[in-house]
């Protein structure tokens, strides 16, 4: 059989990723895997024991990235990687980042079963931590692995009740001794739901980024005073909530005056001491914010700290902003989106160009190496919650572009 | 010893005070004491320990409600009663509520060494659940022993983990037999911190409020719509969170536009799913409104309600806003007052009327029989927090003035 003819098997990918949003389901429908949880170790070594089933070596590195060799022809030749994230959202959805390391597993089942030799070694990856709900910032295993961030600064992460990402690594058993380093690559392909609603509006089954935003993240923290309601006249209270409404409303105005496709959020925000008769003291917040322009978040960084220290000022509360994350927009490689759009349209794939909103571990992997993702429409457009959905036969279809992109670059 | 000269022992009361705030005690020097945890057991505990020491009767009654009970020549005339509340705050001080079940206690340990014989039997008593802060609404002890609140709806309230007040009450061991049921009393006093500035700024011992403002309780949901921040386009978001902002600066405005006394306050907000990379899907927050004039509290209620929905519609989410509390202003006996003001006068101790910003349970009781309240003051005009505070001298101070209050009603 031509190996052009190689198709995946859906209903085993179907499977696969049903027996994986078993581990942290949710009552409705979602998952809930956060990285380092039990929920993590328990899909991890069942990612681990599939990668032995098929033959595939493993090798943990110290940052907790799980990866699978499949020996090429020759293998001093730099491999062909591809992964994605087994880790979850809060009450997140049954397809991101599990879709794009099921489907790389799919595609080397696929191979091992139809015996299909490669030129090159091929490796498939679980980065550690790429949400980073649990343990700020995101994409942290990619991160350390390529250069990009400190493994220390990493291992330091605490999340909200106080644990240490390094203590919860070596806790679950995945603190490996390999070094958290990158090494040459030929190529790295990522599969991955594209989050947002244009694939499934345009009526496209494949859809080809060209890159990812920069994005930058914020932690505010609000300090007035807190007092009985009562018998504290509204005439000089120091309401830290009242103050971080004003930042929030700020903060959705940004991409207003900024222009272009940026976006800006607050999504997380804690109060203190958070009880209703009680003005409130601290109001710790996050701003997420978005754009294909680096200058344009560095921008609205500046301006919304100048707003939030107005603000501030004005109600006589204290003001703190600290950036915890900066990561610079990554346009993928052209020759291997090329080849996404070409592979799609020999399959009969609808396609479609556009640019991730959304943050992946393919960003950092884009400093390494030739890098590019290939998205699947996601429908109703969300993601990040629990009714996050994406149709199996475009699971399939995604899985059968990445099998040939794989191919064509190892062969 | 004419008992006009009697003297409470300010050392003893300090020690009791402090005896008091090592339990549920926190680091900052405060105390977290939460209804029918098991801190407030062990206070009530301690109380009850105390109680009995000084030959008192206790009864619990079904509301977990504490009397102690000192019988007087004739005791088939109402008694005379005075007590406040052993819970707190989350976080709260070491003065709120249980300076008021001290100071009667030390009163009555007065009264008890130097022999006094009262006409009217006397009793001590701790409300149950002042503060509500764990069991909204505030103060359902006094609240179910006044008829003013369903005993069924107290029991039914639950916690932020689930647990039912009924539950917790059995849990601690008191949920008495006694029926929680008003009798007829002859005067009620309570003795307690201002809780405002207005004391300690002027120069004043003792603070005789005229009585307590209306208080209405809301508790309001935003459902809007969660999904991932990066590849959502600002246009055409439902953010929950943006929508709660715009909400909780309506509230702050609200005591400005209605003019008078008025406060208003967002205490409490829940984010969901709480996640910096998440659009916020849904918002709970709290609202309270005080003012001495009941109708303003009703036309803020029905105000903030038309401008939650106007601010829901525009932005795509839906709002829910229930009344969970609402008790109306209460006016405190003439006769009583007065009283106050003479024996503070002839103590020595500079005294003020005010108005009671906060809600006591004196607010319940004045529906019941003649009810006065003795203020002392709070440094700094801080409550509800850590840093309560109150000097020793002062809650002598208000002892020895709760004490002849006590004494000359009852004689």
């Amino acid at each position: 059989m031509d190996s052009k003819e190689l198709r995946v098997n859906g209903e085993r990918l179907k499977i696969t990723l049903e027996k994986m949003a078993e581990i942290g389901t949710t009552p409705a429908g979602g998952v809930h895997r956060l990285a380092l949880s039990d929920e993590d170790k328990q899909a991890r070594d069942l990612f681990v024991k599939w990668l032995r089933e098929i033959d595939l070596r493993v090798t943990v590195d110290e940052m907790g990235n799980i990866f699978g060799w499949r020996p090429g022809k020759d293998n001093d030749l730099p491999p062909v990687m591809s992964g994605s994230h087994i880790d979850s959202q809060p009450k997140g959805g049954r397809f991101d980042g599990i879709l794009g390391v099921m489907g790389a597993l799919e595609a080397f089942r696929t191979i091992r079963e139809n015996q299909v030799e490669t030129q090159r070694p091929l490796v498939i990856v679980d980065w550690t931590n790429e949400e980073g709900s649990r343990f700020p910032p995101a994409m942290v295993g990619s991160g350390v692995w390529a250069g990009k961030m400190d493994k220390d600064f990493a291992y330091s992460r605490t999340d909200f009740h106080g644990k240490k990402f390094g203590e919860e690594l070596e806790r679950i058993g995945y603190k490996g001794t390999q070094p958290a380093k990158k090494w040459p690559l030929h190529a790295y392909w990522e599969l991955h739901i594209e989050q947002g609603p244009i694939l499934e509006k345009m009526g496209k089954k494949i859809g080809v980024p060209e890159g990812i935003v920069g994005i930058g993240w914020y932690d505010v923290q609000v300090d007035g005073k807190a007092n009985q309601v009562g018998p504290t006249p509204m005439k000089g209270r120091n309401d830290a909530l009242c103050a971080a409404a004003e930042m929030i409303l700020k903060v959705e105005e940004m991409p207003g005056k900024m222009g272009g496709n940026m976006v800006a959020t607050v999504g997380e925000i804690h109060n203190f001491p958070n009880s209703r008769n009680i003005i409130p003291g601290q109001v710790k917040f996050t701003v997420d914010v978005r754009s294909w322009d680096d200058q344009m978040v560095a921008m609205a960084r500046e301006e919304l700290r100048n707003d939030f220290e107005r603000v501030a000022e004005k109600r006589g509360c204290s003001m703190r902003f600290q950036e915890i994350w900066k990561v610079e927009h990554a346009p993928f490689d052209q020759s291997l989106m090329k080849k996404i759009l070409e592979i799609a349209g020999q399959m009969g794939y609808a396609s479609h160009s556009l640019v991730s909103g959304a943050g992946h571990d393919a960003s950092y992997m884009s400093k390494v190496a030739p890098t590019a993702m290939i998205f699947v429409p996601s429908i109703g457009g969300r993601s990040h919650v629990e009714v996050e959905n994406t149709g199996w036969e475009d699971c399939e279809a995604g899985a059968n572009v990445l099998l040939h992109c794989i191919l064509q670059s190892a062969l």
